[in-house]
């Protein structure tokens, strides 16, 4: 039996999530949070990182145009979380496009020890020393087992992973889910994994120890609500799944999560 | 007797409205801006501060994603306007939440003092310097009262002051104003109290000398786009209430919201 | 014959299209890319300047929210991209409206000989050093030929011009072509310039050599995709237009361009 009920809780604890992120998804981040009933606070700014990241219930940091200045944030923000007993997550977004990503996402990621890394099948590949032909800041193709790189990343980091795909997979290297809601549109719409990695970040919130199972909970609502809104969408239409995304993340209940859920343990 | 044809005036003048804000709530503020008729210039480069101020009709300062370099351009760009007899209109986002912001931000208002101070309850009872359960950006809830905190900024600041919420209270210090009309839908919309600011901007320029009048008919307009927009739909939908506020934003005339306006004076 | 093939062959090849862009827009353009079927990779750290820009196929310069930073950014990039044979398209928004962006815009095409300017008329207005009454980043109004001014930027620069407007004017400084397509709605989105400039950069990775057709496809399919929506739109709703012309972009087809382009070449 899975926590389905999550989905209306977070609506009634509306946890508060810092974010730190960037310039192209942090609006759709934020409207999304509300949407699902969490609190979003988007701060960068060094003065105040460790007061954000000590009122906050989670920090979600996402590299997707890091900067020198938001590295110094996120390590003050997540090791100020993490020192507080808070779930951190972390989206390395195009961490295998640059050098400059992949040794300052890696860095980041060992210092500050996140309880989630949330990526798509190539930025894990990155982190599992993979080959993968990713594509700049999307997925890309590759031959290698997702769920074997997914379960490596999260024993040689002692973290959760959700790998965002066709079928999500989520491990903590020893339990691993497939969630297989979801919808083909999800690459089209930029900034979608991000809003998955907010959304499992307000979900980590809701009990005093993670646990696996909000990730997978919180990516099957996730998954959920865009399939809903591509059932509704013939054809590919960029503006009108965005907008019905947010609608649908607003109305979406425990009971429709529960209803509709494709959820598989594999391990 | 309001002056309700503001809101036709500002699609003929289309005043030049530059902001410094952050990225969370740019694109909304600069499509809402386009939408009531005005002409928006996001800018935040120190270099070019006191020459856009300048050409500029007024200036929004946001302090929502707040860094050093904001900072210096806000202290150019809202002496600058004020300088030249310009209106400024300052939006304290999460000036609760922490030190930093708090410090700054009260340091920015008694330097440039600005022409109007538009927030949420929880922002204005900072700056009242009284107790309030902030909540990150968001208004949070608290017992005290929000029209005598308004007249307490208004007189201490010597500024206008507007605090949105189901009621927004609308003050110089002396004359305060009821605006009844709304939706509790706005908090839903990340950045729908940074365009309200945006708006009050655009309105405080079309007479020679800023009166709080103006305040009151931009506050009345806005409120009632949203609250003609949530009419139409059933529950909340994060996404279309976006989406058609911005569109009832751009067709909204001084007909309707003298129809409409439920504006009570009290002092 | 134009090669109206494009407008499909976009959707095949998927160019990875890297973008140093603003707050504003960034959304808009990435979401823009995704729906006319490239790959956006928005990024504008230093560090990485170099790499991203030599495994993009084309890189998008837009100076709305200039600064220190972006500008050296965009001189790596730039430089990079132009090196190794890849096109580079420059958006000098609101150059015009203060000197620190007349005269690093300016030094900027200077260093890095875009492939293609494209901007409003009071943009390309700046460039030709005729007078123009622009009004911030907005186009404003003038008297001077558009056509001649383009001729002119072109010619000085050794560079295509696009000039957005009710009819766009692409020339490469002698070959001349009217695009008629388009809707009077355009400039009541935001970003709809910027991302008209994206729309070229991916259009011109299509062949080996950047040719003006690709540019008068791209700006074709662009206006066209804005006039259909605006036809099902009796008046401004700049919501709607929005999610609107993202959906448009998501679903316009090379039969479709080639059935209702209304394009002139005039010399």
């Amino acid at each position: 039996m899975y926590p389905y009920k999550l989905v209306d809780e977070v609506r009634e604890k509306n946890p508060l999530v810092h974010n730190i992120t960037n310039i192209v998804v942090a609006n759709d981040s934020a409207n999304g949070l509300l949407a699902i009933g969490a609190s979003p606070f988007m701060s960068s700014a060094v003065e105040e990182m460790e007061e954000v990241a000590s009122i906050a219930n989670v920090v979600v940091l996402n590299m997707g145009t890091l900067s020198k200045e938001q590295i110094e944030a996120m390590e003050i923000a997540g090791k100020t979380a993490k020192k507080l007993g808070k779930p951190v997550v972390f989206d390395p977004v195009g961490i295998g496009a640059t050098t400059f990503r992949k040794q300052e996402g890696i860095r980041l990621i060992q210092e500050i020890k996140p309880t989630l890394i949330r990526g798509n099948a190539g930025e894990i590949a990155t982190l599992a020393e993979v080959e993968w032909a990713a594509k700049g800041v999307d997925a890309g193709s590759g031959e290698a087992d997702v769920v074997e790189m997914a379960k490596k990343v999260a024993k040689n980091y002692q973290t959760f992973v959700a790998v965002s795909g066709v079928e999500d997979v989520i491990t903590d290297g020893e339990k691993t889910y497939l969630v297989k809601n979801g919808t083909e549109y999800f690459p089209y719409m930029t900034g979608a994994g991000c809003l998955h990695s907010c959304v499992c970040g307000a979900y980590l919130t809701l009990t005093e120890h993670p646990e696996i199972e909000q990730v997978v909970i919180a990516s099957t609502m996730y998954a959920l609500a865009g399939e809903l809104v591509a059932d509704l969408l013939p054809i590919l239409a960029v503006g009108t799944f965005r907008t019905n995304l947010l609608d649908q993340l607003s109305q979406i209940s425990s009971i429709t999560v529960e209803e509709n859920a494709r959820i598989e343990r594999i391990e």
